[in-house]
């Protein structure tokens, strides 16, 4: 019957769930026998189907219906998706006090950047002090010192000893958070590098970018993570990561198993960015918009996630509220800037606009 | 007669078309016989002579009456003048969707900029980037490395060996559309690397500025084209190509010419900008002003261009949205931004206030 | 009884003080035997005790409650703690006539930045500017020179020998004003430089960061500063300079104490930042707000109140306008930038919107 | 009496002139003879005696009261003293016409800049391109590629040989103005390329800062210079090349022989800036305010002056307009902004705002 529907023409309207289609796992489903809705009105609550790339072909645009199920009830189930709101956050933000100083909010230490690439640097840490740090420092080639400095002054800057990429970083025991990763490369001393890292830090760090794809290549080093590290692959760098995944529940799945197995948060990018906890629970994103498809945004998530953890937030909450604002901070900017036109240093510059919106 | 009512030094009001004025060539024409009109008001459509500089003396300030023709009947005939408007782009304008990622919007390759000359790599860089593509790559030599990363962070470079001048690029097989030309200069070793770069690659290239002077100076490399390439000559730049023209209409039909038998668009830039494809027909653009007659407003085009081509747009369309909302945004900024102090960067940040206005 | 009130659970409002408390030196009081309020409402005028971050836990908000106590009389009491208030400011201030020159507006100098630390002397530049010297110079190493000039266009460059370090300066004669210290370092050259800048200048110096950081690790230099200099500390400078404190109270003494010893202006920075005269008297400042908790903010107060000390004005009024107007610029900016993503750079955006408040 | 008068501490109120003042000369007055007004409220026209900074004692706050003279006999009157408003600049404007393209608007060459004062290059270069050149080069040494390329991608920029200063400059025959001297120090090889300069170029040059200082060292190479420039000394400077004066009276005199001798345009920088052309007339300009007294607003001028130039004006309304608007910007940006914080960069941006206020 679904292939008669399908096949005439007729706006198609589906009522909870696109006959045909799985709430959550649709991997052994067959494509032919789902109903391809233009409009999906769902009961109550979004279905997990809904939240991955293939799914939409059938789902067309959802809708939430309120049919009166007992909201109680349903905080009661013991279930390990969830969808993240802004009330979710709100209880958990520390506001700041009259005494406060700088140190009160950390020393972040962000270590991005290559020889073409500085733009990783500087995006991300214009967004860590915007999140709050109260000092930034990054360490990038000397190829990059003048980009940096030049466009963060408010930020300082540490020098490696090669000109174009990461290779060494002496003393890092000053930092309250660390992240790793944007515009990196993957070249041999970097990959050294990164591995002395993290076998010689252990509080939780933030890896983005090519520090997970140096991960794919050498997965034996996810064992010396510290535990609570923060990951934030996209599609392609989670299956670099994990193997190839014919699905975004298939991806899902792979995430959580990593995540589980080196006791670490994953942060796994889309347009429901999902977050997962070294206890396999899932927090999808309710903020962000196509805009955000453009070089760059990657750069403005680490900078931060890293911009909370350095304040001495939770990696969880970290990266809760840094996922939720970086995606309302871009539907901000969109009232303003078609999606066409957003870039990644539109984010940076709305996201004081997302934390007044959010916090205050 | 005409030199009596020419000499009278009362208000010349034409109709139609000034007496002694032919509506398309007037190569042949006398000019003392030409009435020269301070108004035209010509019935239901602009002749294509109004679009020549040359006939300006002759036509005024021209108006359109609408003098009820049918326009079924208008649409039907069979011509290769046609005038853009906002309705011709909208219906082939890709909206983005949910599940679209940066690698949905390609990878956009930038041969630009020279030492002395890196604005042009700069202003080309922003307006590819605010016109759409996912990411983008500037090749560009050493000298203009930190001015490049500086002023575009959203960007990556690539650099040549050469520290002053372009001189060679290796590997383009990972971008979705390439642009070469602005700020390129022509040195011995571009001319080289540009002749490299057309023998080896086989999709749509756009070319600009120096890179067409290069031609100019190497006829016969235009044979190598790949298909469907967009070329952007001002009236200067088509002379040296196609040799020197007496006027507007001659220039135009040698562009036809050269399109015809290069399989090319060509963009000749001016007040009204046309577009010509390789089967001749020809496309006049109805956005601009002459507060874009300054430095680095073609580069802003060129970027534009490379930006909806490298989103996987046809050359043509590229070609015709980037015209168009290259001159809109000149419009739009016009409003508040005198036409003498209007600089190629204002145009820049006004791409997405233009992009708004048509396809929102 | 305290105890009781204070394990009690509830809302506690004190009255004037709350009950244990002494109005200025608690550093011999027992803490279990002081009630610790939630709201204090004081009589008359705020408490010295309110001012320190030591007493924040017993005081809780405080408001003043106007009794009606005769203001001459208050005015006329010997009383070394002073409150100020924008009325204080105004008389002194001397608003430009026509036929003044950029010449009348002084020429000050900057000697700030180091590898890594080039930010300081940009924030601390346009804020100079921004306060009105009549030409700036900034004294920094050559590795910041491009990134100084291009952010500071306004302003000349004068490059040390030392490529990254401060290590000698010349000619020091021309210069109305001269700040020394932000993002320094505290290099052997630098150190030398330092001891030889104050034995061979006569008028008074601003000294910040690590040019305190310098004096605490050679305090015997003290002894050679030019009469009525401005050193400006924060809490952790302080107690390298003089000694670790237990309380704030404590710090402040001993800043009055070294004030008075060597003949200079302490500016102590902090929530309720104060300035000490070589007479001991203390002028607390009233404006501020936690979002100034982030790097960069003291470079940008040494910046502006070398603005002040550049155009003629005394130190301690210099002092005074520049702690005054550094907080309401960052009290006006924080109505639309929430606290933690304040930037130093946004309090140099608002210094115009400052002066503008309380001069016009 | 005059000294009972100033004695009395009353408010003085003076009628047309205060008495014992001379209209124009005061070198031989008596100071002590003259009544100091606090306001003066002056017959149909200002007198030139208030343009002076020396009389400012003496005219305190001045008014123009119309008593009814007759326009049409006053505008007859033959006298070389003019007072510029904006009437007198409106019919010489030329607006751009639908067909003009970047070579109609000129080819202007900016002479500037040197090691450690890079931003007078910025400024005069971004005030040109604002003022309406059609394209711009600056030339500058190697020292400042990076910094000027930075700041203004619309400018093309041509390197000299020496790294840190101007030292010569090749081909000069494709510019269709040049200005020389922004923060172009005096070394040795600077003033020779200065000399080669005006000996090998024959239309009208600007000259302004050090390049008049250079002159002012050397004197006779006055005589070399092409008909028709524009000098733009402030007070300093113009005593520098002719000889201290003790007054604005004796100043101007001086300039105007100056100006007469060598065949010259002098703008005479001041609260009151008079432009001297070479008949001897003198053009005082109404705008401006003493937010500009500060580092970098001679460079902005230069500039315009240059756009201006560059564009085809002739060397008179080049300088009328140019300090006319640089006057009108300043206005107009300190209504958002206070003196005490203007820069000249501020004034930069509101160029736009003044053309567009004055000529639309």
């Amino acid at each position: 019957m679904a292939k008669h529907i399908n096949a005439s023409g007729a706006r198609v309207i589906s009522v909870d769930l696109p006959s045909g289609l799985f709430a959550e796992d649709n991997t052994k489903n067959i494509p032919e026998n789902i109903i391809k809705a233009d409009y999906t009105f769902t009961f109550q609550l979004p279905k997990l189907a809904f939240l991955f790339p293939e799914n939409e072909p059938y789902i067309g645009e959802w809708h939430v219906l309120d049919i009166g199920l007992d909201q109680d009830y349903i905080n009661r189930q013991d279930t390990p998706w969830h969808f993240m709101v802004q009330q979710d956050l709100k209880p958990f933000f520390k506001h700041r006090k009259k005494f406060d100083h700088k140190g009160t909010f950390g020393h972040a230490l962000l270590i991005a950047g290559s020889f073409g690439k500085s733009g990783a640097a500087v995006l991300a840490a214009k967004a860590a002090l915007r999140t709050g740090t109260g000092l930034l420092t990054a360490h990038i080639p000397g190829c990059n010192y003048e980009i940096q400095q030049s466009s963060v002054p408010e930020g300082m800057v540490s020098v490696d000893e090669d000109p174009s990429y990461f290779s060494a970083i002496r003393d890092i025991s000053n930092y309250s958070a660390i992240a790793v990763g944007p515009g990196l490369g993957k070249e041999k001393q970097t990959q050294n590098a990164l591995k002395v890292l993290i076998q010689n830090y252990s509080r939780p760090l933030i890896f983005d970018a090519d520090a997970l794809n140096i991960f794919a290549e050498n997965p034996t080093w996810l064992s010396f993570l510290p535990p609570n590290c923060i990951l934030t692959p996209h599609a392609g760098e989670m299956d670099r990561l994990a193997g190839k995944s014919s699905s975004g529940w298939e991806r899902l799945e792979k995430a959580r198993d990593l995540s589980f197995r080196f006791k670490c948060n994953i942060v796994l990018k889309g347009a429901h960015t999902a977050i997962i906890t070294p206890d396999k629970q899932v927090i999808f994103n309710s903020t962000g918009n196509p805009g955000m498809a453009t070089g760059g945004t990657g750069d403005v998530l680490t900078g931060m996630i890293l911009g909370f953890l350095a304040q001495g937030y939770s990696p969880m909450f970290s990266a809760m509220a840094a996922v939720y604002l970086h995606g309302l901070a871009a539907d901000l900017a969109i009232r303003r800037i078609p999606a066409e036109s957003l870039l990644a240093g539109d984010i940076v510059n709305f996201i004081d606009k997302a934390i007044r919106k959010v916090f205050y």
